[in-house]
C-alpha cells in the first residue's frame, strides 16, 4: 500500500507535539512526510525542515508558501493531507486554508478559539468534503474504546454519574519565562486562547467523556483558579456538569497538582454498573459489574469487543502505550483518506478518529466554562 | 488501669455500628460495657442487652430510664460515659441529656440535625465541662494523622487543592423497602435528617479534609441528585469548596457508584507537593514531593511523626485498618476521660479525637450543601 | 453466651506475639485472660501479670507453678485453654504438659524443634483428647480461606505450580544484640531452633501453601543462606518443591528482603485459572479464570464461599486486616471448646484453624529443609 | 542524518517478532528496510517481501540469495546490516554468514542453539569486527537502566538476592497443532532448541537479571517440568542461582501461568536497598532504600540517570512500553554502526544493547538449566 505523503505545520525544534505526531505516524508506516513549514519562525522552520530531510523546495518559511507550493503542484505530488501541531492561536488560520484549498487536515486540539471559528470551519470543510481530524488522542487507546463499546451495549445500564479527572503538576511553579517554550505560549492568552488548564487539558478529559458515554452536557457550574503569581490563565479547574439525560459529572483538570505527571483518568457509573481507566496505567480498564467481583480487562485480552482489538498491535501483557494511541489516530485518519480518494463510504470499524464536530464541542467547552467561571449564576447552559 | 464503665444507647439487634463500636474499645481492652438502652424498642432493647451479657438492673427499655437509673446510682457504679450509636434524629436529645447531666459523651456522626441543636448541644456541654466525641471513625487511621502532621508542618507548602471523594454502590438499587434496616433509616428524612450521601459519608469525607487540612470552608456550590426511583433523600453529591486561604476543593460523595465499596479517598495538593490516602488501602500514604519521586509512607514504617506512631499498634507490614482506627478515637476518649477524673490537662498527644466543634462544623456543611444544592445562586457562604 | 477463661504462658512485657494473641482474642469478647505465667523471668512474668491485671493467686512466676494451680483449682474455676505465646524451644515442654493434663491448647509456631517431639505431642494430646491449635494465623484471612475453598472445588483445575513467598527486610543488618528482643531469640538456635528465617516465617509459607493447595509435599531442593556477619542462623532461603500430584512450587522466606515488610504472597496456578493474594493487602483475592478477565474478590463482596464470608466482621471495603485473621482462629478455637465441653461434634464451618497434623507438618519441613540446604543431592524426600 | 538500510531474515507473514521489530526501528525513523528474504519458505518469502514494499531485485527466496546478492552491490547500495528474526534454529547458520562477510548483524535471542556454536559465532565476528546485537528488548527499557545504574553505583549496597520471574499462561493448553504458528515453532525441539519455557523466556530472564545486577552465577540448580500431556518441551521451570559474589538468586519462567499475560518481574535486594520492576508496568520503579520510606521512581521523571533519561522519548507520565524500549536497542545499534563506519569509538551512554557475549552466557545458562533439570547432582557449576 503507498505511503500517504503529507505536511506538517508546526513541530520544528523546541516543539513538543509535532515529534509526536511524527512519531506516532512512523509507527505503522503508512504515513511519509514530504513538505513542511515547521515553525512560525522562518528561519527555524527551514532548519528544521533541513533536520527532518525535507527536500529543499517542499521546505517551506510559513504555512501560506507551503500552501501556495501545494496548490501549483499535479495531484501526483500533492501532499494527501497536512498535520496541523501549532499552538492553538494557528489552527484557525491553517485549518481553514488548507480546508477550503480541499487538502485532508489533522488538527491538534483545542480546534480553535471560539465557537465562531469553529462553525466558520466547519462551513468551509463541509464545502470541500475534507477528512478532518481533531487530535483527541487519549481516545485512540484500545481500552477507551472497549469504554465506550461497554457503554453503547448498555453494559452499565443507564450512566448516571461521570468523573473525569485530568492533573499535571508541572505548572506548579512559574515555570514561564525560564525558557521552557510548552510553558510560554500554554499560559499565554494569544497563543493559548482564554483557557489555561481547562483548555489545555480539561478540553481533553471533555472529549474523553464524552467519547465513552456520548452524553451530552445541559448545564455547568465552573471553578477556575490561578494559583502561581504571575500567571495569566487558570492553572486549576473543578467543573460540575449535568447531562441531558438527567446523569451528573464532574470534571477536574489541574496542572498544579504537584506530583502528577499526566495523571488522566475516568470513572463512568452506570445503573448496572461502573468502569475506571487512567491513561498512566492504559492496558486495563476496571469494569465492575453491579453485585459481582470486578474485572480487570486487558488491552488485547479476552472479552474485548472488535473496535478494541483493532486499535491493538501487540499480544496482551506486550504494554502499548501513548504513541500507540496517537497511531491509532492516524490509521484511522489513513482510512478515511484513502476511502475519500476511492470514493467509497467508511467500512465498519474505519475511520475511528475525533472530527469536527468534536473539536467544536470542545471548543464550547472551554467557552461555557469560562463564562461560568465568571458568572454568579449556578448553572450555565451549555 | 481500671477499665472505664460505659453504656451504650442503640446498637442492638440488626444495628450495625453499635457493634463496630462495641468491637473497637474492646480492642484495646480499657472499656467495659455495663449498662444499656440498646433500641428504641423496649422489648428489641432489653432482649439486646441480655445477649451481650448486661445485667438485668442495667438493662433499660429507653435512654430515659437508662440515665435516671445512672443518676441514681453512686458514683463509684456509674458509667464513665455514654456512647450514642443510634439512628441520627436521636444524637441531640439523648446528647443533650447526658451531657446536661454531666456525663462523657461519644456520639456517632453526624452530630444533630441542625446548627440550632449543635449550638445548643455545646452550650449544654460547656456548663458541665464534659469530655464529648464525634466519631469521624477515618480520623483515627494513623496515616491521616500523618497527613495532618504533614500539612501542618508545612511539608506541602500552601494548600491549594483538595479533592475529597466518598464512594460507595450499595444503594444502586432501592434497597430501603427490602428489609435492610441500615438502607431503611438512612434514606428516611425523619430518622437520617435532610441528607442522604451527602450526610452519610459526605459529612466524613469533609470532616476528613477538615482534620487533615485545617483548611476553612469559605463558600460552596453543591449539586445533589437522587437517581433512584423511589428514593426520598440525595444518593450523589458533588460539592465544590472554596477555602478561606484561597484554596480550592471538591467533594464527591455518592452511594450510587456502582462497584465502589467504601471508597473514601482524599488527595491534597500543596505548592510544595502532595499526598494522596485511601481507606480501601489505609496503611499507605502517598507523599509526591514538588520534583523529586513519590514516596510511599507505611504504617508503622519509617519516618512518621509521634501522633502516627502512637496510633499504631502492629509492626509495619501487619496491617491494621478499620477497626483499629476506630479503636484509636476510644483510645483517646479514655485518656480524656481520665485527664478530666484526674483534673489534669491533657499531655501531648493525648485526646486525639473529633470534638463537639467538629460535630457542629460537620452539621453546617449538611445545611449549607443541601441549601446550595437547591439555590440558583453559585457560591452559599459558608 | 459466657466467656472462655484462659492461661498466657509467655507474652509479657516486650514480647511481641503475646500482645497480639490478646487483642485478637478481645476484638470478639469470648475470652478473659484470668491467669498466667508471662514470662520465663519470674519477677518479669509476675511484674507482667500485674500490669495486666491478674489475681494474684493467678500470677504465676513459672508456667510449671500455673499448671499446679489449675489442676488443684475445682472445674468450675479452672482454665479453658492455654495461649503459649513463648519463644519457640518452650513450645513443647509446656504444651506437652498441659495437653497430657486434659487442658485445651493454642500453641504459636513453629510447634515443637523437632520430628520427634511432634509424635510425642500428638500421642499426648490424642490421649486426653484435647483441643490444640497452632497460630499459623494468616489461614485466618477470610480470602485465604476462600482460596482454599476455590482450589478444594476444582474452580482452578488441577494445580501445577504453587509460588509462596514471604519477605521481610528487619534482618538486614545484625538486630541482635543491639537490644532488640524479638531479633535475640529469633535468631538465636537454643530458641529458635535449627531454622532462621525458613524457620520463623518460611514455616507460614509453607502452611499457606498446604493450607490453600491441600498439596502434599513429596520431596523438596533447599538453599539457605546467612548474608549477615555473625548470625548464627539462616536469614534467607528458597526451596523448589515437588508435589506428590505432579506439582512443582518454589517456597521463597527472607528476612534480609531490605525494604520488604511483612510481605506474604502466594500464588497458585492450575490448568483453569490461577489466585494470587498478598498478606499486606489481605481484603483483595485476584483471581483468574483461564481465558478471561481477570477478577478482584473483596473479603465480604460478592461470590464468596460460607468459610470465607463467616471470617469477615465488616462490610466489603471497611478493611479488615491481621488482628481479625488472628481473632478468626481463635473464634474456631472457641467453637471447638465449646463443643468438646458439650460432647458434640463440630457443626459444618465451626473449628476452622490449624491443629497439631499442620504443626507437625511444619516442623517435618524445617528439618527437612535444613537436611536439604546442607546435602549435594538434590531431592531431599519429605 | 541518513537511514540505516537494513535487511531482514524471517518475519514474513504469519510471525510475530518480526512486524515488532519493524515497528520498533519505524519509531526513530533511523532504518529503512531495503532487502529481504522473509521466510524460510521460498514463495511466502516473495510475498511478504512485496507486501512490505520490496524492490523485486531485493526480495529473496531464501538468505543465501540475500547475502549473495548483498555481497554483489557496490557498497553504496548495500544494506548496513541485518535483522535476523528467524526461528531460533536458523539464528546460527545466518548470523555465521552475515558476520563472517563483515555485514553488522541484529540477531534475536536465544543467540544460538549451543555454546559450541556460540564460541564459533563470536570469532567469527571477532574477525570482520562486526557489530552485532542480540535482542533481548527488555533491557531497552529505560528504568532497567536505571536499576543496572543504582545497582553499579552502589545504591544497593552489596546485592544479596535476586528473584526474577517470567511467567506466562498462554501455552496452558495444547496450543502447538492448532494452528498457532508461535506455539509451533517455539515447542518444537529442532526449531526452539533443548529448551521451551526456559529457553523462550526463562533466557530473557536471565538477560535482565544480569543486566541489572552484573552478577555472575557461579552455580545452579534447576526443576523443568513438562504440564501439558503432549508438548515436547518444558512448559515451566524454576532455577535456584548462587552468584560468585556468594549472592543468591531464583530465576521462574512459565508458560503455564494461568492468567498471567507477559509477567516479567525483577527484585533485587542489597545490603542498603532494594529494587522492584516489573514490565506490564514499565513506567514505575520501586526502590526502597534501607529504613527508609519506599519511593516511586518514574520514566523521565526526577532522579533518574543520564541512560534512563537518553532511553526516553516523551515526559513522564505519558507512557512508553514494549516498542520503545525495542526501538532503544535499535537506536543503540544505529549507534554503533555510525561509529564503526566512522572509525570512532563509541561515545558514552552510546551503543547500550546486548551484545555477543550476552549471548552466549544465554546459551550457557539453556544448556545448564536443562543439564541440571536432568541431574541428581545439586549444583550444575556454571
Amino acid at each position: 500500500m503507498e505511503k500517504l505523503r503529507y505536511a506538517m505545520v508546526g513541530g520544528g525544534r523546541g516543539a513538543f507535539i509535532g515529534g509526536v505526531h511524527r512519531q506516532a505516524m512512523a509507527l505503522d508506516g503508512q504515513m511519509q512526510l514530504v513538505a513542511g513549514a515547521l515553525s512560525s519562525n522562518p528561519d527555524k522552520a527551514l532548519a528544521s525542515g533541513r533536520e527532518l530531510g525535507l527536500a529543499d523546495d517542499r521546505n517551506h518559511p510559513s504555512w501560506q508558501a507551503l500552501l501556495d507550493d501545494e496548490l501549483r503542484r499535479p495531484a501526483a505530488e500533492r501532499i494527501d493531507f497536512v498535520s496541523i501541531v501549532t499552538p492553538n492561536h494557528l489552527h484557525y488560520p491553517v485549518a481553514r486554508a488548507f480546508a477550503a484549498a480541499g487538502i485532508d487536515v489533522v488538527c491538534d486540539k483545542p480546534l480553535v478559539h471560539t465557537s465562531e471559528q469553529a462553525r466558520d470551519l466547519i462551513a468551509a470543510a463541509g464545502k470541500t468534503g475534507v477528512v478532518f481530524a481533531v487530535t483527541y488522542n487519549y481516545t485512540g487507546y484500545p481500552l477507551v474504546r472497549q469504554a465506550r463499546h461497554m457503554v453503547a451495549s448498555g453494559q452499565l445500564g443507564e450512566i448516571r454519574k461521570v468523573v473525569v479527572e485530568y492533573h499535571q503538576g508541572w505548572l506548579s511553579t512559574l515555570l514561564e519565562g525560564t525558557g521552557n517554550p510548552q510553558a510560554d505560549w500554554r499560559t499565554d492568552p494569544a497563543r493559548s486562547g482564554i483557557a489555561g488548564s481547562i483548555g489545555d487539558i480539561g478540553s481533553h478529559a471533555e472529549n474523553l467523556a464524552a467519547t465513552i458515554t456520548g452524553l451530552e452536557i445541559e448545564a455547568l457550574c465552573a471553578d477556575l483558579a490561578t494559583f502561581v503569581p504571575g500567571r495569566r490563565l487558570d492553572d486549576d479547574g473543578s467543573v460540575l456538569l449535568r447531562y441531558r439525560n438527567g446523569a451528573r459529572g464532574v470534571l477536574l483538570a489541574s496542572q498544579i497538582a504537584a506530583g502528577c505527571e499526566n495523571d488522566l483518568r475516568i470513572r463512568v457509573f452506570g445503573s448496572q454498573g461502573s468502569l475506571s481507566w487512567r491513561q498512566e496505567d492504559p492496558n486495563r480498564l476496571l469494569h465492575a459489574p453491579l453485585d459481582a467481583p470486578q474485572r480487570i480487562l486487558t488491552r488485547n485480552g479476552p472479552s474485548l469487543c472488535p473496535a478494541a482489538l483493532k486499535a491493538a498491535r501487540l499480544p496482551a501483557g506486550h504494554p502499548e502505550a501513548f504513541l500507540e494511541a496517537f497511531a491509532n489516530l492516524y490509521a484511522g485518519v489513513a482510512e478515511a483518506i484513502r476511502a475519500r480518494r476511492e470514493g467509497r463510504p467508511l467500512a465498519p470499524l474505519e475511520g475511528d478518529f475525533p472530527r469536527l464536530a468534536d473539536g467544536a464541542r470542545g471548543v464550547r467547552f472551554i467557552e461555557r466554562t469560562v463564562e461560568s467561571a465568571r458568572s454568579e449564576v449556578k448553572w450555565v447552559l451549555y
